[in-house]
């Protein structure tokens, strides 16, 4: 499956870590650092690297798993190493492990001599769904996350199913949430492939890494389309704030987001009750929280969400459904109706 | 002028920075962030946001002048204002400075949200004729110089050469030396009307820049065509490392390094001696040094330019000149060689 992204273009491939190598031109001697964490490490790094040992320079480069490590900190401790090491513009970085890694891996890449060679080898299923795709890269600012960041294409993603077997089922729940995310503002069809089978599978992955290249190729900026990858988010950031980011696996709080949203929806009469129930029954199938299992204090919610970066004066913008497969935009969401949402979800 | 880099294209533009407005088209209530540094702020900004200040927001950030403020230090303290003044994708940054605010503002602008929109209104003679073109970005890092950095260009550089009135002369001269490089490594034509009349003119800019555009639109990743932009840089570098960037200004170790290739050029019969004389006298007109005037270590300087990042094994890597207006690449030039043409210096 090829991704194309206007005049910088990537494969995305599914096959093994151990054929890497067969999918990208790499000369004999190119010094290779693999940015990864160490549990992630110790369980493929061996792989990645075993058609690259013989002739080039392979370099592992820790940091410790977690959105905390997303930071300026971090990255100024991987140019060092890189400076240390004599890296050149020839030669490349492989992000392996999830979104955290991938985008931290991006940003460097990007800024290191003005840009080098990255590839993406995603372990998670958020990661190979979502981050993996689009050319996102960054690091958080300690007044917002991911405020920090360059566009910036990897040469080659490198998709191992394999990967996902040593995955925590919190985490494949949280990608499945997404995947449930694309299917919702994308694609009716695929909606109910996932009501018939929710097995995580290479085509489900292919699946949404095309509906978001869809999407990016439309909009590479951020400007309009991409808004819709949003869908779920706004409620979802404002739960993950409002818990210190502790409660909830993103995809939880996603799944949460979602529903709210096409609740909202529904009580806006785009959304049909039928559609809203079939939406609530996926989430639950794919063991993803449709409750909120403690006590919401509204007022310090409200004040959540008015300062969320994408609220423009004091209406609130939410991405809503017009039914399964199709978006739509407001702008004018009253904060009544979406702590009504907030409610049902009790 | 129009300067067309492949698909990012942006103008150059010779006008007063009242004009600024005239050119590039600016919603109202733009925010406009303008960094530069504290005199350059009292000579320029009031005349810079002349035309935006009715309806735009402008904001000016001022960093201490000079290459030690290139550091990611300085850059996360801009990030920190433009997101504590909540500066969208939107929004804007204006370079308005020399080579150190033009590098800081376009890595600002590179990775800030992942790209926003910038101008530069180059200040100096030396960012005229060199920064301001070519999409460079970047800064410092502790183990050497813009080794950070990403490729990004701006919308639009704006030229006020009435800036270079308030131009100290050693300035002025420093710029005259990237000058006279340009017509040494491309244009014997544009030597010979330097011969001719040597004064600061819209004409002469505009060549240097367009003399640029054409190396690095052939070459925007910096791999090869875009190397002979060194020329005279090689021992440049290592006579400001050798002074702890203290003697020299960045012109005048390149006048001192251009007429070393020079002599190197002439040595291994590729630049005839008469050649070799009409650069020195116009080195000299131009008010630059030809001789360097203290005592040499020779062992340290051959240290220095060995450790130098364009070093491949042990073999000095060379821009020298078969002629007026045309290079050649060698990665051959034994240290005698060069230790020679220091000699040549004194």
């Amino acid at each position: 499956m090829k991704v194309l992204l206007r005049d910088n273009s990537y494969d995305i491939i599914f096959a093994s870590l151990s054929e890497i190598r067969n999918y990208i031109d790499i000369p004999a001697k190119t010094k290779i650092l693999i940015l990864s964490s160490p549990k992630i490490a110790k369980l493929y790094y061996p792989k990645l690297i075993a058609s690259f040992k013989k002739d080039c320079h392979t370099f592992l480069y820790n940091l410790p798993p977690g959105e905390k490590t997303k930071t300026l900190t971090s990255v100024e401790k991987v140019y060092t190493f890189l400076i240390q090491n004599n890296f050149s513009r020839n030669d490349l970085i492989i992000a392996l492990g999830g979104g955290v890694i991938g985008d931290l891996a991006g940003f460097i890449a990007a800024t290191y001599l003005r840009g080098i060679n990255y590839l993406q080898a995603p372990t998670t299923l958020l990661a190979q769904v979502d981050s993996a795709v689009a050319g996102k890269t960054g690091v958080n600012h300690p007044l917002g996350k991911n405020l920090i960041g360059a566009c910036y294409q990897p040469r080659l993603v490198l998709i191992d199913k394999t990967t996902l077997s040593t995955l925590p089922q919190t985490e494949l729940r949280s990608g499945l949430a997404e995947v449930i995310k694309y299917a919702l503002i994308k694609d009716h069809r695929f909606f109910k492939q996932l009501e018939d089978d929710l097995t995580i599978s290479n085509k489900m992955i292919a699946k949404c890494c095309l509906l978001k290249a869809r999407i990016v190729q439309k909009d590479e900026k951020e400007n309009n389309l991409r808004i819709i990858l949003n869908f779920g988010h706004t409620i979802a950031h404002m739960l993950e704030a409002y818990t210190g980011y502790k409660r909830f696996f993103h995809g939880e709080a996603v799944a949460l987001g979602m529903l709210a949203a096409a609740y909202i929806s529904m009580k806006r009469n785009q959304l049909s009750a039928q559609d809203y129930q079939r939406i609530k029954k996926l989430i639950t199938r794919a063991n993803l929280p449709v409750k909120i299992d403690f006590k919401i204090n509204f007022q310090r919610a409200k004040k959540i969400m008015l300062h969320d970066k994408k609220v423009k004066t004091n209406k609130l913008h939410f991405v809503l459904l017009r039914r399964i497969g199709d978006t739509s935009i407001a702008n004018d969401i009253p904060w009544e109706l979406v702590q009504d949402s907030l409610q049902n979800l009790k």
